[in-house]
């Protein structure tokens, strides 16, 4: 991975396409993870932790975890799973999205026979004040591209 | 959009795959967004606001925002384009990750001959305390799927 793109109000990293993302791992301690490159720290992001992931077919995560602080979005993006909530299974594919609070124990797999490519967004739990529309500001300037 | 199944812990959405995005609007005050759903308030997401997003070929954003509280995080998925912020051009492309601080006058376009997809994600700046498997607990219990 290249270093960031940097100006003073932003950050940009290439970490080429989907099909590429298998080539990326992360080590823990004990545990290895194929396929997933975190990017925080190659962004300088303050509000959230991000994944990218690729999971290939008859793989899983091998075990379940829950969060201390943080809320957990999983955004799929390709192929499909199944991912494991509480006890509770969920198909998921392609643009589905989920929503986990901290609680709840989580693990997921790639029951299918093509790779499953996802998201995951870690984010202090009830840290949103406002959003949308209603945080933005649009400075009087008329779009230009030089 | 069915409404989200839900459990104690978790809420899921199905958006359905990337190419049926451009089915989805966003309607402002002033301004119609093509291609974009807002997820947050479907799946009850408290610590941040997310969007899906599609794009067709030639079309972009009308005009620079910039945000009072909220860090955004752009992940883009599909296709090519570029993004303008505060004066400086990026071209991206699928895999491009792009951190803008709130103050950041951003404005992006499909400068392509195909569909860009992207997710944009917004949190609150500096709202994130810990993340990783710092955050994380493994409970003591073995991998299941029934």
């Amino acid at each position: 991975m290249n270093k960031a793109k940097t100006g003073l109000n932003y950050a940009m990293i290439d970490t080429g396409p989907c099909d590429q993302w298998p080539d990326y791992t992360v080590e823990l301690p004990g545990l290895e993870i194929p396929g997933k490159l975190f990017v925080k720290d190659l962004l300088g992001l303050t509000g959230s932790e991000i994944s990218i992931n690729s999971m290939s077919p008859g793989a899983g995560m091998p075990v379940y975890h829950n969060h201390k602080q943080n809320e957990e979005v999983y955004i799929f993006i390709q192929g499909k799973g199944q991912i494991q909530i509480d006890g509770d299974i969920l198909d998921v594919q392609e643009g589905s999205i989920v929503r986990i609070a901290t609680e709840g124990e989580r693990i997921w797999r790639n029951n299918s026979d093509n790779v499953l490519v996802y998201i995951i967004i870690q984010v202090k739990e009830n840290s949103l004040v406002q959003h949308g529309i209603n945080d933005a500001d649009i400075p009087e300037k008329s779009a230009s591209w030089g």
